[in-house]
C-alpha cells in the first residue's frame, strides 16, 4: 500500500506539476510536488517526465513516466533496486493522429503556404496544379501502436486509402493492406504519404535513410512522429534537396532542439513542429487516470498497466 | 444542337484554358480558346470566369460560370437575350470541407502558430493548455448546401458534435441538430467552431456580426468560407480585438484582395486564405465534367444542370 506520491516538478515541461496533484486527490496516497532529493525521501512512489540519478537512491517502490517513450532510465538498475517503472504509452493517439492529418491538410490544402504568404500580407492564390483533396489518394503507416492506428483511423475517415507497416502482419482497423517490416520498401513505393510512428528500437533506428526516399515518389511527404533517430535527418535533407519527395513534415529529430543553423527550418516545403505533436491540455488527466489505475492494481497485488521494469 | 463551345481566357484564374478544351476533346461541338470579342462570334456557348458585355452582343446560347457564385452576371439581360446562364456549384464540397477541417485541426493542434515559429526559427513548445483535440468539441455549420455538408461529413468523421442552421429545418446527414435562420444565435451560442457557408444574398449579407460574436463563446473560432459580404468583417475585428473570440480562419472578405493595411493579416489568431478554400488541381475536370452533361442536356432538349437563367 503506498503512502505518498510524489510529482515531480520536471512534469512542468507538460503542465503545471500542481494540475496533475490536484486531479488525484481523490487516490488513497498523499499526493505531494516534489522538487529536490530531500522531499523524495518521503515517497514511495514518483511520477515524472525526467530521469535523475538521485531517484536510485530513494526509497521508491514505484516510477512512473508521463512521457512514453522510457529510454532515458536504466532499466537494469531499476530493476536491480526493485523499483517498477511504468510508462504513459496509449494516450496519444487521438493528439498525434490528428497532428498527422492537420500535416496532409496543410500539404493538400496549401495552408503551411497561405500562412508564409500571410506573414508577408501577400495575398497569392496557389499554382492552378498545386492543391488537391485527399480522396483517391494514399498513406502507409510505419508502425501501427496506438499512434499509428490513431493515424490510421482519421485518415481512412478523411477517404484516404491506408497501408500499414507492422512487425506481425495481422489485419488491422482501417488498414486495407499490413505489410510486413521485411515489405518496408514495396509498402511505401507507392503512396502519396508516408507516415512513420514506430518506437525507437535497435531494429528500428536509421531504419527510414536514402534507400526508402529512393524509393518514395517524387509527390510523396514523409510524416514523421517518430523518435529522433528512425528517420536518417541528413539523409532525408538531402532527399529534399534533390526533388526526391516532394517535402516533409517533422515533429522530432536526431538532435533537438533543431539547430539553429539547420536547412529544416527554411525549406517551405518542410513543416515543423517542435516534438509537439502529442501536446494536449488534457495530458495531465490522462497521466492520472494511468496514476490512479496502477495505484488500484498495486493494493490488489495486480499487474501494472503500461509496465516497462 | 451546338457547333462550337468557347473557353475563355478568363479560366486562367483557376486552371489554363488549354486543359480544359483537352478534357473537352471527347465532346461533338469543336472547343476552343477565345480572348477577344472577335473571337466570340463563332461561338453558341462560353465557359468562362469573368463577365464582359461583350457576351451579350455575342450570339450565344449559353454561358457556364467556372465558380459557383455567379452574382456578377446580368441575370435580367441575359434572360432578354435568351442566354442561359449555368454555374459550377456543387463541385466544391471536398475541397473546402478539407480546407475548413484543415483550420480546425490548425487551430487544435496550433499548427499556425508553429509555422510562425518555424519562419522565426524558434524552437518553442505551447503553452500546456492551448493545445487540445477535436472530440468532444462542438461545430456549428451555418448553411448546409455541398460546401456546407461537406464540412460537416469531416468535422464528424473527426469525433467533433455537429449542429447547423438551414432555411429548411429537416434533418440533415451528420448534423446532429438542425436550427433554423431565425434560432440562429441559439445555435453558435455554446459551440467551439462556426463555419459559416451560406450563399451571399440580401437576407444572410452581412447575417454575421457584432450580435452574433457577442453570443459566441469567448473560446471559440470563426470559420468563413462564404462570399464577401455574409461577415461583417468590421465587427469580425471588432470582436479579435476585444477578445470575444479566440481567432478567426477567413477565406473571403469584403474586400479583395485583402488590403495591405489590414489588421487581419497581422493577427496570430488569425488565418488568412486568398479565396482559395476550393483550389483544386482537378477542378478543370469536374468543370468539364459540368459542361459535358449540359451539352448532352442541350442535345436532349434536357433541363440543364445548375441552370441560373
Amino acid at each position: 500500500m503506498l503512502s505518498r506520491i510524489g510529482v515531480h516538478t520536471s512534469v512542468d515541461v507538460l503542465f503545471p506539476p500542481s494540475v496533475l496533484r490536484d486531479a488525484l486527490s481523490d487516490v488513497e496516497p498523499t499526493v505531494e510536488i516534489v522538487e529536490t532529493a530531500a522531499d523524495l525521501d518521503e515517497c514511495d512512489a514518483l511520477v515524472t517526465f525526467s530521469y535523475d540519478e538521485s531517484f536510485l537512491d530513494a526509497d521508491l517502490d514505484w516510477i512512473h513516466s508521463i512521457q512514453s517513450g522510457v529510454d532515458r532510465f536504466p532499466f537494469d538498475r531499476l530493476e536491480r533496486r526493485g523499483i517498477a517503472l511504468t510508462s504513459s504509452t496509449g494516450i496519444h493517439g487521438d493528439s498525434v493522429g490528428e497532428t498527422v492529418v492537420g500535416y496532409m491538410l496543410q500539404f493538400a490544402r496549401r495552408l503551411h503556404v497561405h500562412r508564409d504568404n500571410e506573414r508577408r500580407r501577400e495575398w497569392q492564390f496557389p499554382p492552378w496544379d498545386a492543391p488537391f483533396t485527399l480522396p483517391g489518394e494514399s498513406l502507409c503507416v510505419v508502425g501501427l501502436g496506438t499512434l499509428g492506428q490513431g493515424i490510421a483511423r482519421r485518415a481512412d475517415a478523411l477517404g484516404v486509402d491506408v497501408v500499414g507497416v507492422k512487425r506481425t502482419p495481422t489485419p488491422v482497423e482501417h488498414i486495407s493492406r499490413v505489410y510486413t517490416p521485411g515489405e518496408l520498401q514495396e509498402a511505401i513505393a507507392d503512396v502519396r504519404f508516408v507516415a512513420v510512428a514506430v518506437p525507437l528500437t535497435d531494429r528500428t533506428e536509421g531504419s527510414i535513410g536514402a534507400d526508402e526516399f529512393g524509393v518514395m515518389r517524387e509527390d510523396a511527404y514523409l510524416l514523421n512522429v517518430s523518435r529522433g533517430g528512425v528517420v536518417d535527418d541528413s539523409a532525408l535533407l538531402d532527399a529534399l534537396r534533390d526533388d526526391e519527395l516532394a517535402g516533409a513534415a517533422l515533429d522530432v529529430f536526431e538532435t533537438e532542439p533543431l539547430p539553429d543553423r539547420s536547412e529544416f527550418w527554411e525549406r517551405e516545403n518542410v513543416i515543423v513542429t517542435p516534438h509537439a505533436a502529442a501536446a494536449n491540455r488534457e495530458y495531465y488527466r490522462r497521466v492520472g487516470a494511468l496514476v490512479r489505475e496502477n495505484v488500484r492494481r498495486l493494493d490488489a497485488n495486480e499487474t501494472l498497466a503500461n509496465h516497462v521494469v
